[in-house]
């Protein structure tokens, strides 16, 4: 256990592998061994991927024999596991602790189905034939919707973070999908506060070192930007 | 902060409401300030709920001045602030943490997905001549995969509990899982580790003393009974 026999798989502009090396960063484990993987070469099926977790999935995370997959769980892990190195993503103190879990599986949970699933998902599953224009619409308000949730709560900060304290799990997992959100085509226009608070992180050393790489060579096609609505 | 000061807002044959449930007797706290929501009535709408939850959700859960509402955040909060109250459902030591933080929140992930969303809620939001048969197989052929890697977890631990060390967060989720899908109409016939470890626990006292109410007073309509496939 520790930095040398730490080993992360990960690909360019997932947002899980991405949550997990921003962690890693912030903990001062940022140049652990980290192994690329192509999705379009099918890498996370792969055999090094899948002999540590069977569902070929990335992030796979190993610190010795512990293997931690889930994002959400690398980042309480190396909290718990870590608690004196780097940053502290999960505060100590019980209240500031309780609200920055809710604030981050709150947004883990709503933004994932809210934007992932149920727009970027959608689209790229749905042939454009099929998608019905009803749904798309009712999905995008419900994407605002949401986004208007923490656009109130950024505004309200009386910081840079969302949580008012520090930098934290919920803006490891916040600033994620709204770096999403732009790649795949929204200005955030309707979200001045998501959109400042976007730009400034976009500066933190921990997440312009972790840039998904093939971000940097371009935009997104146009027919992939499905999220140019919100 | 403390038991005096613990109030849960829930609702019955809700699986978060009934996790956070789970979590609070294993905890000692099953006897704490519980205000039941109808949800016919929408009381989870209603301003008690609100003014604490502003997603107008249950569970809703405060300790004093902290409010904690993700079913996940408040099993992980009671552990972290009451680590010596009753039975612990993170174990201590890092490789046994690990492992059930890792399988607590993939078993979430995936089974409200597989489950809840793609095979409970299709079947809930869409009308029967508008359901697509092949997505409905082909979301009972993923759900049935999923069950069967949990299948093969039970049937290799070896404890009554799924992560083979004592009863843990792993079993409050998985657990509440499966008891949905029996009353949703599931036999588990193609899952017998998975059946008789829902059996087992059924038996379990935080259990039995927070089993939905209303699921005493007989089966599930026929016609809202979903998971028969499986």
């Amino acid at each position: 256990m520790g930095k040398e026999d730490m080993q992360l798989f990960w690909g360019s502009g997932s947002g899980p592998c991405w949550r997990a090396m921003i962690a890693l960063e912030e903990k001062g484990f940022g140049d652990i061994e980290k192994t690329h993987i192509n999705f379009s070469e099918k890498g996370h099926k792969g055999p090094d991927v899948m002999a540590l977790n069977p569902r070929g999935q990335i992030p796979t995370f190993k610190d010795g024999d512990i293997v931690v997959n889930e994002s959400m769980a690398i980042c309480l892990y190396l909290e718990q596991a870590y608690p004196n190195n780097g940053n502290k993503l999960l505060p100590t103190e019980t209240k500031d602790y309780a609200k920055v879990l809710q604030m981050a599986i709150e947004a883990e949970m709503n933004l994932h189905m809210k934007i992932i699933v149920n727009c970027v998902n959608y689209h790229r599953i749905t042939p454009v034939d099929r998608r019905d224009e009803k749904t798309v619409k009712s999905n995008i308000k419900a994407a605002k919707e949401e986004l208007a949730i923490w656009e109130q709560r950024v505004s309200k900060s009386n910081s840079d973070y969302v949580c008012g304290i520090s930098f934290t799990l919920v803006d490891v997992v916040l600033f994620t999908y709204m770096a999403g959100l732009v790649r795949m085509g929204s200005t955030l226009s309707d979200f001045p506060a998501l959109k400042a608070y976007y730009e400034k992180l976009c500066k933190r050393n921990s997440i312009a070192k972790s840039w998904p790489p093939h971000w940097k060579d371009g935009e997104m096609e146009l027919d992939k930007k499905c999220l140019t609505d919100i």
